[in-house]
């Protein structure tokens, strides 16, 4: 058995790779794959971080941002918080370990979803500068604020503490972060500067101070004292629900029947539902979970979704709200016509989502440019990978032509429009880790697209009624100006009376408006069916 | 401190979260979010696993890939190969453990790199059907075929053996895997079929039988007997690299002096350009690697920067190559003209690649529909996420109106071309781990453009010759048949003698012909400038 095979060089190659490793080597799945794009990505995990904290301690945020410029390429993000602190035993987990954190196993909205956001920023601050991380956080005026300065031991993807002690801190609680990283300031649309402001439009209850890194300091101030509607945690919703995801739940639960197990594991199944899906899958309701085989677990899946059951609340969902849409629209573009939507809640693998839209129309906005997409999730605005978005293929895939904007094939129309799309869900699918981009769910771009059609339908109707109409009117009145002269020619010409042919002219472009305005009014329809 | 702050009951929710966890709930990430595009990754990952062993081993691959239709969302994946077999104390972590693997940790092309793909499709696969994934894997004929069935805990991201036997086999070595799933088998653009063909396309040394679910059995006969250059592995090169990359390695390197470290663990440094970094950064060239400190190793990164350094050697990679490129689009696509280029190998992080690009236009290809874009990574075609990809940017971006093809604004432009762009790299940057677009490094980005702007350039001075010039003369042709015939009509009003009127029309088209033609020849250098 000596012989060495080609199998055996190659298995000595083999080895187990580290979480810590992997995103190193891939930081451009974290959104670190150019400077510009890293320095905001440093500002939008803290940020996104702080807005979280504050929420579910039910403190109304106040945000100190600071970036700092050392030089073109290196840069110092601050970010201060008025959030309940971080414990020690758990702060330096928090900063130094990737895949760690309270917001992976639950089902409930937040900024935050995966355990890797801040720690990820920590990485790239050390893979480009070499430097530690700096976090003061305090739980409470009773208790000192504490003082790390810490780096990841990416072998091993475990914190490496430098400093720890106790400071002087004039907060009663909260964070403060000082991150050193290579970075590029750059003004514009996908700029830190833009995500604030973005920030702050869909966080009207947040209060930010910004110091850009000019040090010219900008306030949003706060527009409301009301904390938003606290998101609660649920259950999973049996429906989307997946055969291995069954599996593994009927083996950990606490129930110790079939039927308890579903009341007491999912929302929005009582009795009588538990009772039906046992029944349709031929299981016995009251027989422990653990006995459940491979091939009865696959039979309660198809009685699942061969039962009705009531669609999943929207209690753990915190939506923006149609009226807050429109008036950040309002606030943000000078346009004539405005249009929101909130779609119902929806399920995609048993999570629940929902979908609101908004068109901003006509104005100030520019009339010959492609359709601006305004992209959020969960509250946060998403600036980067556009193109990789089910929303923009959602977008790009609608009909606009029918609703009065210029398109050719599956492309971005153009005309004087803005589109919102706000995606809230107890679990965003984003395409990377980055989360700037919706993953392309059936569910999602069918929520999407009626969303989009609901508002299309209305801007359509609008443009028709009164853009069209009066850009005929235009053409009309420009026409009836020039009759008298019409008519004189035409006298020149044929000795006629002008008065009878001014006349005439009028009855003519009478005639021919009505056949014009008669076309615009079922243009629509015909285009619709 | 018996006091319980908020932080005390959020940290108590804070948790570590496993790798496998998060891919199940990340699925999306791994390529899984719809039943279609499952089956194809169940097949990708296969068969890219299947043809790197076997350029690994040099041995010239023979597939049979099979698709079993159980029903319409239930499938069963069968990828048989003649590689080199896997080891037993190996097999399990292959396939049950993500981030375990060979080609993560090395410099040398390779379709996959990350030690995620095939574990995921076990991951998936057990997600959807709670079935164990099937193996036969064996070695050399001296040995006996193993037989394996398992499954991943996903809790702790470990194989999870349910069989485990010696079996009667008749090949000499090779892998066979067998797995059950979820999917939806379509034709068209996005399908296994279409991959399968591209995959044969650009593998002309591989031997590929397919049975597809309508069990119609499909041979790709090998084109070439010979193996591709087989990709060498290298050191990784200087320039790109990142501070903490350059302490990681200064801390682990074997090296007892900076300059032997530069020259023994870095490829194109001589002990000529390692003095000179040293010079430059003012580090003494003697000293111990690990006695370097944070400044110093800055101080060296921005000598590293300075220095001209050789370009990375291309012996890591393996283009398809011009020849190559150019057969493949012949062979599926009837056109009448054909550009390809091969761009010098470029570094981005450290990692050397080469970008290939090729266009063919006009023939058989439709008029009026957008230009088809075919991208590849590593002869691996990208059938997905083409808006997230840098090759859709860097090609909507490039302004294709002055080579000859109608475009509006940085969309998809429109006309009778097929375009492809190939990257080859030691590492990929894909977007995500799904591995279907590559990220948006501006190294990247530069290197496809100036490709497509070459491919471009080309077209365009051929549509202006050929194209352009030819619809003119079919005008001018057109004109001629009718200069009778006016001729007459003149005649009858002016009675000016027939031939005389013929004489002169004919003079004022060819007059008029050369205007066009000299507007023709001239009306690329304009746009060019």
């Amino acid at each position: 058995m000596s012989e060495k095979t080609k199998a055996h060089e190659m298995a000595e190659k083999q080895k187990e790779i580290s979480i810590s490793e992997f995103f190193t080597k891939n930081r451009h799945l974290l959104g670190f794959d150019n400077p510009t794009r890293a320095l905001l990505m440093a500002v939008k995990e803290a940020v996104d971080n702080s807005l979280d904290a504050c929420d579910e301690a039910s403190i109304l945020p106040e945000l100190n941002i600071e970036i700092k410029k050392l030089s073109e390429e290196r840069f110092i993000v601050i970010v201060e918080d008025n959030g309940p602190g971080i414990l020690k035993a758990n702060l330096p987990n928090v900063f130094g370990k990737l895949l760690y954190g309270s917001k992976f196993h639950r089902y409930r909205q937040s900024r935050g979803q995966q355990g890797i956001g801040i720690s990820a920023v920590v990485l790239y601050s050390q893979l480009t500068t070499g430097k530690p991380i700096k976090v003061i956080s305090r739980i409470s005026e009773k208790r000192p604020a504490m003082y790390y300065e810490l780096h990841i031991d990416t072998a091993k993807n475990e914190p490496k503490i430098l400093k720890e002690n106790e400071i002087e801190w004039k907060k009663a609680h909260g964070t403060k972060i000082e991150i050193e990283l290579e970075g590029r300031y750059l003004k514009g649309k996908q700029s830190v500067d833009e995500y604030i402001k973005q920030v702050a439009i869909v966080n009207p209850h947040a209060q930010i101070t910004y110091i850009d890194p000019d040090k010219e300091k900008i306030n949003f101030s706060r527009a409301t004292d009301k904390l938003p509607k606290l998101a609660e945690e649920i259950k999973p919703h049996p429906h989307g629900l997946e055969l291995g995801t069954l599996m593994s739940m009927l083996a950990v639960t606490k129930a110790r029947s079939v039927s308890g197990f579903f009341i007491g594991d999912f929302s929005r199944v009582g009795p009588t539902t538990a009772k039906e899906i046992c029944d349709k899958a031929k299981v016995k309701a009251d027989i422990s979970p653990k006995t459940i085989t491979r091939d009865q677990a696959e039979a309660l899946l198809k009685a699942i979704k061969e039962t009705k059951i009531s669609a999943p609340s929207a209690d753990s969902l915190s939506p923006i709200g149609a009226e807050l849409l429109e008036k950040s629209l309002r606030k943000e573009f000078n346009a004539e016509y405005f249009v929101t939507t909130t779609r119902p809640a929806e399920v995609y693998r048993g999570f629940p989502f929902i979908i609101e839209a908004a068109i901003a129309f006509g104005g100030d906005l520019p009339k010959e440019e492609q359709v601006k997409l305004l992209r959020f999730a969960n509250r946060v605005p998403l600036l980067y990978q556009q193109g990789a978005c089910s929303v923009t293929e959602s977008f790009t895939d609608t009909n606009w032509k029918p609703y009065g904007l210029e398109q050719k094939g599956a492309n971005f129309p153009f005309g004087p429009a803005v589109v919102i799309v706000h995606i809230s869900s107890v679990w965003v699918p984003f395409t990377s880790e980055a989360k700037e981009a919706v993953a392309h769910y059936p569910e999602i771009i069918k929520e999407i697209k009626l969303a989009l059609q609901e508002c299309g339908r209305k801007l359509g109707i609008y443009i028709r009624k009164h853009v069209r109409a009066s850009e005929q009117r235009d053409k009309v009145d420009l026409f009836e100006k020039y009759i008298p002269e019409l008519a004189n020619s035409l006298y020149n010409l044929s000795g006629e009376s002008k008065t009878k042919l001014e006349e005439n002219l009028r009855k003519i472009l009478k005639k021919n408006m009505k056949d014009i305005l008669g076309e615009i009014e079922d243009g629509g329809e015909k285009d619709k069916s």
